[in-house]
């Protein structure tokens, strides 16, 4: 029932046409207006001027550039999330104007650049080179959503000094996203140095008892850092995702 | 809001008093009607003519009494699941009247005879002498809701033929429990017997590799039988619930 | 020995030519009439008029080809399910007149149009895209088994007015299957919204923590509505299953 | 080595008493100022206006009481978290003048009113009763820490609109505190309805597949809603330390 | 339905009493004769002369008091298995008799020797000093079953010289029950010595990643020794059970 | 040192070349007497009549060509076990006079008859169809192992007449082998039926909670039916080594 | 047979008393001198003039007092380990002498001074103050093993600066012992900081996520730094042991 | 910043060019010297004269070549491990001059010569041939770190005469690393043989519940000897890393 319906109801109840006891039956089962086929997804990324996000793995090339192209023919950026090299290739051969890179897998339909939103910098810092891939993600998707972004790679905690030597840029951030595998004690210690926020993702980095990044996400949860929440295994784009809504409040 | 406001808001309209536009604000966040402190399951309780239900672990009994006193006082049955010995005592010190089972651990203020309401007959059917408490929860269960019930016990798949030699029992079912620890494999072989519904569940009995019931649950989840459905370790409480909603069919 | 068999041998007794000891020597094996080597699903499903049901993995094309025909030889409507693509092909190469569905991966031999046997209708919600194999192969096996089908798909808890706003479907149902990966919270809410079996079907829809299937698994298991009962993993086939033998109650 | 050592050092090399060599030795190793026997917690918690917090499992009611008597010596306002009952009475017949929340298991030597620091409301929601003892330390924990705190209890997933009759709770808060335990879904479907950071808290609740709250703990950390970071089993604190430093922003 | 009650069926077929397709029909249905409420265990035991078994855990000392007098009043004797001290003062205190041991926690009520069945001797060697209360129980047992038992205990093998300086005892079985906790590691060390075969039991014995016993469990199943099958943790008795059947062959 | 050593160094002894002491030192550290490169399992298989037993996975097809070349050269039979079809057809091209079975994966170069050498039959009973891989290599491992087999396959727990009906193969035999995946209650069943030991082999057969044949193995080792030992995931050879050790006793 | 029968032997062999193969055979089953009763530790300990251990979980306070005791009278110094206040109070009750750590849960007969034998100093650091029993344990037993001992207790990872103040002790030692419980990161951290073997010691500290000192052992053992390896959880002893070993080459 | 930049800023406080309280704030976020874009591990590799270490898996082949290239030019001798053969030939195609071992998967940039540096030997023991490649990685590994190295393999419990066949081996090494899949019980025994730190690697051999290496993991953790500690699956370098620091001590 949309609110159409439900203004043309409440008219008849005015006029006298329909009793207030069957227009109370109708309305009580009535927990919404209006969202049928929309995705809340969607509606909630317009209000917010961020892209619509398309989740590639398990989809076929022609069915990601049919959503997409369908979504920019409504006029909407375009973040394609997890798309392997070959599939980028296959969806920019049916709808050009794609950006790919390979590192982040991110394929991005929208403007080369996105204006700024957030109200500070979202750092960005991960373990191992073998990190990059999900730290990258997490980057790349918080400035595509408007979000100044500073990254500080392979400072993983063995190597303690080199954490330490860039710590000016941990304490400029608003928020910060701290990526590790194997056992995942960098948030740790980069909680220990920030008073803000920090997003852990566990990267499934690693062999043996890693278990696919069980290591890393346990190790987060249990972290005896006090600003530490954690994110499921390699889901870089849900800490950019949640350090862009705390980068705007 | 209480369905009293809705009717009085819907008054308003149709008096003019109240501008459907101003209404319409209203009322599109209204998802129900009347809930406020009253619990869901009640309504839902109620509309069927079951007792309410209280889960009594991490209560005080002078809590348990408490919530029981209230609802007594509205007229309701009310069904307290999980009640050790002395907790039950301390119960029904402060609010006599209550009917108290030691081996299903339930406590039942209500009527002495139900009214049955289902369509058929309940079959409990339970593995070992140790399952006891859980299957005979679910058989009281399904008796104060109103089931006919019928309780097989002891008839572990080790001595298949004591099973068999029951099997009326389980043919005469609309629906069968079957209840079963350690290698929980009842419900498998009872599935095979019968073509109705079977909900099994695994009990936390048994030591070493049972796991507290993991190896019943894995078994039953599992199951080469294809009518099996499975609740959570030792819920004969929702088997009972099940199997009553399915017997009023 | 066939029941013609024991006849006999009752004859035999009757007309003395069998002494009641020896007799009794015989009878006393015998748990059973006829099942040689017939398979007992076979029995159970014709007496329900139910198609012969065949699980493809780990069988050859020419293997389950041959064994379709067999069937079919018998005049009996046959349900092959999880059949990859390429398997179908190459069965329908070596027996046409199948009819296969990629999404359910379920390829039918038996009439297009199955008569309605069930007493309502089965509902079949799933989360997200992802799930849509999982569930519609619930749902297509509800139909070839001669029940009508109300499908709801993508209507995930993230957005839950989606959901809210078809609760006539779930209302109308006599028995609801709720198909999830990720969380699997769907059963939970679909639970709190009927006053009907809930039938929960966890997918491996998922990464990281979603441990294949585990997540959701827990999560159904463990439901706060009581209505809930649980299949295996992906096991829409399972679901589907039981809810038509309590579609027929 | 302290901040005034340091200096004094520097003094020295000015006038010439030490060689820079030698100074070089001395503060080539000194990685930061004046933390010796400090807490680096105590420091940050100064810095920020919050009390110094006091784990209380494993440590003895006398212990507990030395260790806030010399807090309170320092002018420092003390929040013991999980103190059980018997535990908070011992240490307030120690050291009196605390304030002691059964529920939420918190003991407090403080203001009773704390000034307002954060900029926004943090909303705290359960799932169910027992979920309580958690969600009410979140509650209280960040209501000491200087944050307006909206809580909203018993609104579990299974009873859907009693959640959405509460939705302007929700749409009011700057980051909302999700706790739930069982199936842990409620976060998912919070996470649907607001655009603000939600910051979910397994809780140990429940029994048999619940494993302790693992059940809940998978559920959050694969939600479908994107705005979802999870924190450790049962730690309400911590979820609502980082909720009040993303509310200060 | 007993043995007599089929042989009068027979005889009423003969006397023209009853029709064939009569009988048939009762017949059908008849998958053994006369179990019902007697034990199936019971049965097998006493075709081989075996004591019956009771296993204490979680029955209350007059229940297990009047199991064991109404076994012994059918001239059986018992053995009651787990049993904990104090239980077994007051199991005796009511049925006096019984020999207790507080190591392997047998309470034995038969006679003081029990005649040799088995047709060779089986050996018990177990790893730590800690294991002793399973090793004993799995000595004790086959003792108590007819069994010649040779015992070898703390023969680790971390001193490995102390097993091999007893391979006598070994070589000499005619099955080797081998108990172990830890890293389990004994079994797959005698398996290696001996060419019968060798029965595992692990223990619970252990902390940290000895997790109550899996970590001797997934050893032993592991196992390079292809003579090594395995039964639950702690479940001495199993083991001298099957060790009993197979000494008998 | 070989035996033919330690005899040269006690004749020095004897003729006084050596001192006792000295000799007592080389000789405190020989824990055996002769087997440098040769295999212990060798040695085990030679004095028991059994062939050679190579294990496929993980060997080249030419290396595993080379080892049963060299050691048909010394007169010995080979098994290889978990032989694909494409290593066997190239063991087989490089070797020829081997006999592959495509079911149970084994390769062997041996007589096409096996003399008998065990004492009685060993039953392999098995659930379902895909556990036949399983099943037949034990059972012809048996075989090649010189034991008389009986087979029945197909008789899954969820069928239990089928079972019940072939009752007499298990009976006769003198030891059983029960194969079975999913939720593996096939061995409890079988346990109840016979008075013999049952080596128990889960199977990796089933998907989702059957884990990979953990459901199974737990259930297994948890079997109520005291009779059952159980051997490793898939360990067909295994429970085959085992029943040939307790036939030839 | 001991060292002195085997000289015997060798004796009658150079006496012409015994024939040579009549010793061969004696000896060829002989794998060591005189181990009959002795604990084959006790040598080792012996050989190195380490004391030695018993531990005391599951011993009765009167039989470890017994144990001592007999250890005593043989001029040996004793280690008892896991020795809870109320058992040491019951012990040096029967066995005065002792010197009981009630942090370290260590229970000490022997020298107040033990002779230093070690070349170099083992440091112990930890993390948080709950795993001090663990870090003294470690630190105590390297003590009374006769080594130089440095510890640096409450350096966990989150205040990164404080470990770092106190590098010197990590560098100036010739091997570290790593403590940590919940995330257990301070290994890797500390791996990086040294160039000496570090042993990393799990605790069970922490909750929820932290299962018990699961979440910190896999943390270890996927350890960034290439120098670390890992003991079981709260094994201080076994880590202080290696360490030991260690320092004495 | 760098150590002469330090010296010059002193240099500047010295001549009174720079405030101390300038140098204060430049000196107090300054923890270490020089480390910008080196890697840590290279300045200890240097310190050490060990080579750079590349870990292949992950890295395309012209990357390790590249990588390798540039440290080629530094004159720095490399390791690249976890080489498969075909990545090898790949890299050797683009960097002639490597030495590649396709057992031990390893690819070598150095002269073929190692000059010796640690002061003992390190044995290499495993358990079975599966195990090979992680042996002859430590093995290896250890030889081109300066080590002496002895290798004794395929030496599994269940032929422990194998194992004290060779025991001179271990008795003679200062340090000895096991390697066993399966069941892991090989450091155990040969903890028990030597009084020299073991370091135990579990290896993901074996199948079913071996667990891709958890059992031997397990195994190792909870050995009996407490001369043992652990490294990852399969981790033959650590193991090797660990022996090589401890050997130069």
């Amino acid at each position: 029932m949309k609110r159409e319906s439900v203004r043309a109801l409440l008219e008849q109840v005015r006029r006298g046409d329909v009793d207030p006891d069957q227009a109370l039956e109708s309305l009580s089962r009535l927990p919404f207006v209006d969202v049928e086929d929309a995705r809340v997804d969607t509606h909630r990324a317009l209000r917010h001027g961020l892209p619509e996000v398309v989740f590639a793995p398990g989809k076929a090339p022609d069915q990601i550039a049919r959503i997409v192209r369908a979504l920019r023919e409504s006029d909407q950026d375009v973040l394609v999330t997890r798309v392997e090299a070959e599939v980028a290739t296959r969806v920019e051969g049916e709808l050009p104007g794609g950006e790919y890179s390979p590192v982040s897998r991110l394929l991005w339909y929208g403007p080369a650049e996105v204006a700024t939103l957030g109200n500070g910098t979202i750092a960005v810092v991960s373990a191992g080179t073998s990190d990059l891939p999900v730290a990258s993600e997490a980057a790349e998707v918080a400035g595509r959503f408007g979000n100044k972004v500073d990254a500080l790679y392979d400072v993983g905690v063995a190597g303690i000094h080199r954490l330490l030597a860039s710590s000016d840029v941990l304490r400029n951030a608003r928020v910060v996203i701290a990526v590790a595998g194997m056992e995942g004690a960098l948030p740790s210690v980069v909680g220990g140095l920030v008073d803000k926020p920090v997003i852990a993702v566990p990267t499934s980095i690693g062999y043996g008892a890693a278990f696919g990044g069980i290591a890393a996400l346990l190790g987060m949860l249990t972290s005896c850092a006090s600003n530490v929440t954690v994110v499921n295994i390699d889901n870089g784009f849900g800490a950019a995702y949640v350090a862009t809504l705390i980068n705007r409040l």
